[in-house]
C-alpha cells in the first residue's frame, strides 16, 4: 500500500479557530428511491465496507467500490422505514464513519445511526424529530436510602407539563449493560413519546428511566469512577446493598414527591427490556398495589418456583387484577424459551396476560416497537 | 499492504445478542507518572499516529509504533492536568479511537476525550465527575414569541434545588457553530459547577444555556430538520425574525416563570464565548437593568460607533453601575485586536471593567477556564 500523504487534509477540531479545510464527503445520503448511499474518502485503502443492521436479523456487510477520486461508495437496496446503525470496515478495522456525527453508544461501542422514513405513518417518522411539541428530557440525581447512594435517572416530561396539571408515570427499565441513557438514546424515547402524544395515540405521561445497576450510580463517565470502559458485566447486582427490585420504591417515592404525578395505582406502569423485563417481573410480584400496567419486553423473567414466596406473590399479583400484564418477544430471541415457560405457567394458573410476538431477536429494533405498542395501551 | 482478514474479529453492536468477541485493547491509559499511553490494534496499517491538543496552542501529532502483536502504541510525555481531545490518524485518515467511547462533538466533528488530574486542586479534578452532590441537567423546550418558535435550551439546576428555595441565574452563551449542548459537553459545565459549589467556591446557582442561532430551534438532530451535517455557517442570524439579543428576554421570562429564581438584577449574570461574547456585549447594552454581571469571553464584541445609539447605550449601561464587567481573552486569540479596541474605548470613557488575559487562543481549553473564573466572581 502506498502511503498517501493526507497531512494537508487533516481536520483539527479542538476549537473554533482550528476549523479544518478538508473537503466534505456526505455520508450517508438517503436517496429519493429509498436506497441509501455511503461515501468514504480513502485513496490508499485496499478494502472498505459498510456493516449495518439493514436486514431484520443479522448485520450485513456491503463492500464499497473505490472511485477515481479516492472516494469509496456503495448504495443499499431500498430500505424499510427504520432507525439503522452501521460502522465502516477499513482494511479489516472497524471505524465510525467520519462524515456522520450522529452516533449511539451501546455498552462501550459507538455506531453511526440514520433514519429512513417514507411517510408520516411509518416507524422512521415515529423515531424522527418532527415539527410537534417536544417534551423535556432531564438527567436527575435522586437519593436511594435503600442502596445508600445518590443515583441518576432520566426523566421525560410531556410537552404539556406545566408544574400544575398532574400526569401518569411510565417507569421504563434498561437491560444488562445498559444505563439511564439507553432508552433515551438507543430507544428514541423522547421522539416516540413526542410523536405518539402529538398524534393522540398515547396519553401525555411522565416517563422515568432509572439506572438499573445497583452497584453503580450512573452511566459511565457520569459518576466518580471516571471514564472507564463499560463491558456490560462490571455493574451487576453482586455486592449491592439491595436489588433493583428491592430498592425500586425509592424511585417511585422520589418521582411522586418531585413531579406532578397522579400518585395512584391506575396511573403507574412499569416496563423493561431483557434484564429490565426481569426487573419488571420482580416488581410486579413485590408491589402489585403500586402499578396497574406491566410490560415484559424480551424479559429475563426467570420463575423461582422452588421459592415458596413465588406462588404466593403471583397469586397476590393476579388477585389484584392488574389492568395489563403484557409479554412481548421476538421469534429469534434467545430468551424465547424462558418466556414460553412463563406463559405456560400463566396459562395453567389462569392468570390473564396479553402476548405479542414478532420477528427478530434481542435487539433495540424490537424494543422501540415494544415501547411504541406499550405506550399506546396504558392509562386509557 | 497485505489485506489482513479481520472478519472474525468484527464487532457487531446492534443489540445485546450480538456482543462481539474481539479482544479488548485499552486506550487511552493514564499512567501513574502522568504520561498517557494510546493503543490501537491494526496489524495491516502502515502508519498510525495520535493527534491531540497535548500542547497549549497547537495540536500535536505523535507517531505510534507497531508491536509484534499488531498493536500500535505511543506514550506521551507527562501531561499537565486538563481535559484533552484527540483522534487517530491511520494511513492518513482521521478516525475516532475505537477503544474509547468518550467523545465530544464540535460542530460536526467527533473527537475522543480523556482527563488528566494529579490531585484535588487542579483543572483535571475540576472537570471530572467527583463524589460530590450533582446538579440536574435538562433539555428544555420553551416558547420564544419574538422568534415565533419553540426552542431548546439546557438548564443546570444546582444540587440543592428543591423547588422551594430560590437561586440566582447565570446565562451561558455558546459560539458560532455551537448550540445548546456545547457548554455542557465541551465546556464541562455540570462538572465545573458541581465541583465549585461542593468546594464552596461558587454560590449555588441555576445555569441556563440557550441555543444562540435564531434560525434554528435546537442542536442538530434535535429539531425537525433531521440529521443534517452541521457546518457552523448554516444557522446564523440571516433571515431570522429577530437577533439573539433582541429575543433574549423571552428566555429570561421563561426561566423566571418556570424555575425558582431570584428574579432581580443582582441575581442575574450573562456570559458567553466568541459569538456568545458578542451576544453578551449586545445584551449588556439592551438590558442594563436586567443583569448585574457580564462576562465577555474571547468575545466577538464589535463596536458600532457609527450607530448613534451605541454611545447612548454604553453610557446608560455604565450609568447603571453593573457589579462586574469582565473581559477575558487569550494572547493568541484571533479576536485579540477587537477586544483591545473595546478595552481602549472603555478606558477612554472611564467605564470600569475587569480584564483577564492568559495564554492560548480561541479554544475550549480557555473557555472552561473563563467559566471557572467567572462563576466564582458572581452573586457574592
Amino acid at each position: 500500500m502506498t502511503l498517501f500523504c493526507c497531512c494537508c487534509l487533516a481536520i483539527s477540531s479542538f476549537g473554533q479557530q482550528a476549523l479544518g479545510q478538508r473537503p466534505r464527503v456526505s455520508s450517508p445520503v438517503v436517496n429519493a428511491d429509498g436506497t441509501v448511499t455511503f461515501n468514504f474518502y480513502d485513496p490508499a485503502a485496499q478494502q472498505v465496507s459498510v456493516r449495518g443492521d439493514f436486514e431484520e436479523i443479522r448485520s450485513q456487510n456491503l463492500p464499497m467500490t473505490k472511485q477515481e477520486n479516492g472516494v469509496w461508495t456503495v448504495t443499499t437496496g431500498p430500505l424499510a422505514p427504520e432507525l439503522y446503525s452501521y460502522s465502516l470496515s477499513v482494511d479489516g478495522q472497524r471505524f465510525i464513519d467520519p462524515a456522520n456525527s450522529y452516533v449511539n453508544r451501546d455498552i462501550s461501542t459507538l455506531s453511526n445511526i440514520f433514519i429512513m422514513s417514507k411517510g408520516t405513518d411509518d416507524k422512521g417518522h415515529l423515531y424522527q424529530v418532527n415539527n410537534v411539541p417536544h417534551g423535556t428530557l432531564s438527567r436527575v440525581w435522586y437519593d436511594s436510602p435503600t442502596l445508600g447512594q445518590q443515583r441518576r435517572m432520566t426523566v421525560y416530561l410531556p410537552p404539556t407539563y406545566d408544574g400544575k396539571k398532574r400526569f401518569p408515570v411510565m417507569y421504563l427499565l434498561h437491560g444488562h449493560g445498559g444505563d439511564e441513557t439507553a432508552w433515551g438514546d438507543l430507544g428514541r424515547t423522547s421522539q416516540i413519546m413526542d410523536n405518539l402524544i402529538a398524534e393522540g395515540k398515547a396519553v401525555p405521561m411522565i416517563v422515568v428511566m432509572p439506572n438499573g445497576n445497583p452497584t453503580c450510580n450512573a452511566a459511565p463517565g457520569w459518576w466518580h469512577e471516571g471514564m472507564y470502559t463499560p463491558d456490560g458485566n462490571a455493574f451487576n447486582q453482586r455486592g449491592a446493598k439491595a436489588s433493583m427490585e428491592e430498592s425500586f420504591m425509592d424511585i417511585v417515592r422520589f418521582v411522586d414527591s418531585h413531579y406532578k404525578t397522579i400518585a395512584k395505582r391506575q396511573a403507574r406502569a412499569v416496563t423493561g427490556l431483557s434484564m429490565g423485563g426481569g426487573h419488571t417481573f420482580g416488581i410486579s410480584r413485590l408491589y402489585p398495589e403500586v402499578f396497574d400496567y406491566y410490560g415484559l419486553q424480551s424479559a429475563a423473567a426467570r420463575m423461582q418456583r422452588d421459592d415458596p414466596k413465588f406462588e404466593e406473590q403471583m397469586a397476590r399479583l393476579f388477585a389484584s387484577k392488574p389492568k395489563l400484564y403484557w409479554i412481548a418477544i421476538g421469534k429469534e430471541d434467545f430468551l424465547m424459551q424462558m418466556n414460553s415457560q412463563l406463559r405456560q405457567y400463566l396459562d395453567e394458573k389462569g392468570y390473564p396476560y396479553e402476548y405479542y410476538e414478532n420477528d427478530g431477536g434481542h435487539i433495540w429494533r424490537n424494543w422501540r416497537i415494544y415501547l411504541t405498542l406499550f405506550a399506546q395501551k396504558i392509562f386509557k
